[in-house]
């Protein structure tokens, strides 16, 4: 039997609209080395639909892609917006892909426009001549001084383009689950993947950023953007805050500790987003250039483990709430979100705060078995993490990877075990986990450990091959400037905090941990380094 | 361009499994006359899987209609979950329906099945012979005592028929746009027309009452559901505290403000709904027996609007925020909500409280004047208010009713205004409105400044012919007891309030204003009473 509801489809025309009227006074600052501009949520709708004529000028007419190769700014935001609502596909070029990694995803994407920041042109020009789909390049700003295009590519400015453009749109009315937006994995093997992201999923996602078992963004808000816009969406909050009428302050490319902290001082954040890369070197930063930042109530961290340490170096030193959250591009990203259950009070919310957190109701989750078994949530057997909902990838752009599906579930990579009231505690990832003597280590286990020592400032641990237990960890410790930590004391230090048996006798002191283009651990990079001999291996 | 986003549907099935799993520590209170009984959502998860194999053994195969003829209690809530989670569709019976609509909605849904509560026989078993599909009644409880079945119809006890079945369940995967629930109009003209919410107007309206600019509804969270589950699903919070982990706090048939009050004392809500007749009564009733209700950190109330002399007391004498919301059984029920923008403080905040409120990002909202042209949202162009969105019916079932729809938009018969920045006020229902010498003067406006007179308990009023004027307002006026209070001074105290040619000059004192099934002031009755010579009619 049918129901009687109306057939109105979700859409980003629908967040759009609504945000720029009901939420019109809401704005958007961009940092700038000048200090903040500022532009109300009205402006951006006005601007939107310009943009929108703009691009239909240009060809875009039905769902062709429009990247950009941009940082966080109004102009991205304005991307976000009407790109989707006007029936074209965004697609987010992350600036820090490697060169064939991002010639591959532009043609594959098949881009036809790319919409880029003026300091961002020369880490895209030299590739322009390979990427063979892409007409038009649209500059931010009112000049296209030194840009060069190759032959059969026009350059425009982006303020000079949309100067005359209407003001208001027609917005069609989309499919919910055609595509709105597409993000590439940034997976450390193989090619990246496209994640093409429906207006259904982009709009239910920011639901959830809304809803008090989420990020519980709400209308007032000023929310700091710190991920970027070309990684997982900046974790749905663009989206989510044109729906609730929160506003957002943009860093656009000032992400170091210094200029972020002026921006913090400046702005005065309620609500902020970062991986924890960006929190510690904030922390950091602040323990020698103080100042009070505790009008931002909570801080979403995720992207990949949080360290205990630094959680509670911003609850008890800033007065900053953590909340921890799991996610990938593959779940929009927003998967779990570590608020300890209503009624647990002091030191026993820690127990609930340092897991990956409780899902919605709209997204599932089980832990599979090697063999492939739903095991129990029973809070001890541990398993792949597989989920299921509306918007969590079935498939890749363009691509098979049946490897990386179960009967319609997402096979995360990641490891770990739920426990009866749904909390996930992730161990590991399904390759970075150490095999040894027929147990399992958990890497991230031990990476937190060390990072613990006051004198470690990172630490990342991989599996390396041991003729006895075919393979043990080895540890590689940033320490903090001027430490004279040896490795033996980090092994003691560790001594009361593992078993006997996981204390690792490999370790190599190094000046940095190489990190993926989004800022993750690259343990790809570090085993290779040990594989090539230019680790300087300890054992204490 | 199709997104590669999981084809997950939107289910009730998933709010029960969530809810009974993740939140299976929740409880649903339901208050007797001998104090509260308990069930925890995992139990209920249970017996909703048991509930749903006893259904299918009495042939409930497909999406036949289950009804329900019961207060608001544990049993009603596992009704609404486990029937459409199995592929049936729930119907909501009326309690309040007068006979006739009572069998022309049973029949008209074709109900195979109703669950009763004992307290209730009395009022269904006159009518069953005239049910022409009705093959099962369930009785809840461990006895059908008392109940005599016209022949074909079956009698069962709930907990007997439950007691034997499995109590896990394999829910089916729905189509998310097929009917969950349904709910028939109390319309005060012609028959009751039915709506049928799907699983996608469900799950997103509970999602909506999860989110912060909507009731903001939250794990931990003490639900007290005075809204009858028979009316507009009360207001969706059933679902909605599934979905998020709230407990529900369930009054059964003990609505009267004495047990209210001991109820609230003894299971302090954190969270209430009612319409405002309910709180009215408890607010008098206080008065006379003081008690700390302050935990109830906000009170929705809805259904009719709400006077502004209400909400100031609950706030100031209670310490209890009252949040005024907006919405119709067409619209699953919830429409706009009443919260200040943020950063308005103090007294300034009342200016927005006062109104309906404003709509979600779901919900679209215009104002289309008598010419049926959309006119501006300037906070001064009147109309009558339409609504689109995935949770607003889009037809009635079985019924051509197209005078209700304007090109996909429901025609509410609300008649307001909505300001720039989305704030709706409605001055009246379009067939309430007094049309007085070619201006119009609202009902709404005239009852809510009588109302503020410290001796009128309740005032309603309604348009009597006029040889000048066409129209004239009629103030039926009930008084405090013991009051000596004249129509003069009523008159009087009106005079600064409203202008002068608004001013009534047809008044009379009755004993109570006659309600509709569903509290609401029911001026059809009025009117009849009038034009029956039936109102002592005084002139001052």
């Amino acid at each position: 039997m049918l129901s009687t509801m109306q057939d109105a489809p979700l859409s980003i025309a629908q967040l759009l609209v609504h945000g720029s009227t009901v939420h019109g006074d809401a704005e958007v600052v961009t940092w700038t080395d000048s200090g903040p501009r500022r532009r109300n949520y009205a402006e951006v709708g006005r601007r939107c639909a310009a943009l929108a004529h703009a691009l239909r000028g240009l060809g875009i007419t039905g769902d062709q892609r429009v990247a950009t190769f941009m940082w966080n700014n109004a102009e991205h935001l304005e991307a976000y917006l009407a790109i989707p609502s006007m029936g074209a596909v965004l697609h987010t070029l992350n600036i820090r892909l490697f060169p064939e990694q991002l010639i591959h995803v532009a043609n594959h994407a098949e881009d036809q426009v790319i919409i880029v920041d003026p300091t961002l042109i020369p880490l895209l020009t030299p590739h322009l001549p390979a990427l063979t789909t892409v007409r038009h390049i649209i500059v931010t700003g009112d000049s296209t001084a030194g840009f060069e295009a190759p032959e059969g590519v026009q350059v425009h400015a982006y303020e000079t383009l949309i100067a005359d453009q209407p003001t208001t749109f027609d917005w069609p009315e989309v499919d919910e689950r055609s595509a709105a937006a597409m993000c590439y994995t940034s997976g450390t093997t193989g090619d990246p993947k496209g994640v093409a992201y429906s207006h259904r999923s982009i709009y239910l996602h920011s639901m959830q950023v809304c809803m008090t078992d989420g990020p519980a963004l709400a209308q007032g808000d000023r929310t700091l953007a710190v991920v970027p816009q070309f990684h997982a969406m900046s974790w749905g909050l663009p989206y989510a805050a044109f729906m609730i009428g929160a506003s957002l302050i943009m860093p656009d490319r000032f992400l170091q500790p210094a200029p972020l902290a002026e921006l913090i001082a400046a702005e005065r954040p309620t609500f902020a987003a970062a991986v924890p890369t960006i929190w510690q070197g904030l922390h950091l930063y602040l323990e020698e250039h103080p100042q009070d930042i505790s009008f931002m109530k909570e801080v979403l961290i995720g992207g990949s483990a949080v360290p205990p340490a630094l959680m509670h170096a911003f609850e008890n030193e800033h007065g900053v709430r953590v909340l921890h959250a799991w996610g990938m591009t593959e779940t929009s990203p927003l998967g779990s979100v570590a608020r300890p259950p209503a009624g647990v009070e002091g030191d026993e919310r820690w127990r609930y705060r340092y897991t990956q957190g409780r899902f919605s109701a709209s997204v599932r989750a089980r832990i599979v078995d090697d063999a492939g078994n739903v095991v129990p949530n029973d809070g001890t057997s541990i398993g792949e993490l597989e989920v299921r909902g509306p918007w969590i990838t079935g498939s890749y752009y363009g691509v098979d990877a049946p490897d990386k599906f179960d009967d319609g579930w997402l096979r995360t990579g990641d490891v770990g075990s739920i426990t009866p009231d749904g909390y996930l505690t992730l161990t590991d990832r399904t390759k970075d986990i150490i095999k040894s003597g027929g147990e399992w280590i958990s890497s991230v286990d031990l990476e937190n450990a060390v990072m613990g020592h006051p004198d470690v400032l990172e630490a990342a641990v991989i599996g390396v091959p041991d003729e006895k237990w075919d393979e043990r960890p080895l540890v590689a410790v940033v320490l903090r400037e001027g430490s004279t930590t040896g490795v033996d004391e980090l092994r003691e230090f560790l001594s009361d905090k593992v078993a006997k048996w996981q204390l690792p006798e490999n370790w190599t002191v190094i000046s940095e941990v190489p990190k993926t283009s989004v800022g993750k651990f690259d343990k790809k990079r570090l085993r290779s380094q040990f594989q090539e001999g230019a680790l300087d291996i300890t054992r204490p």
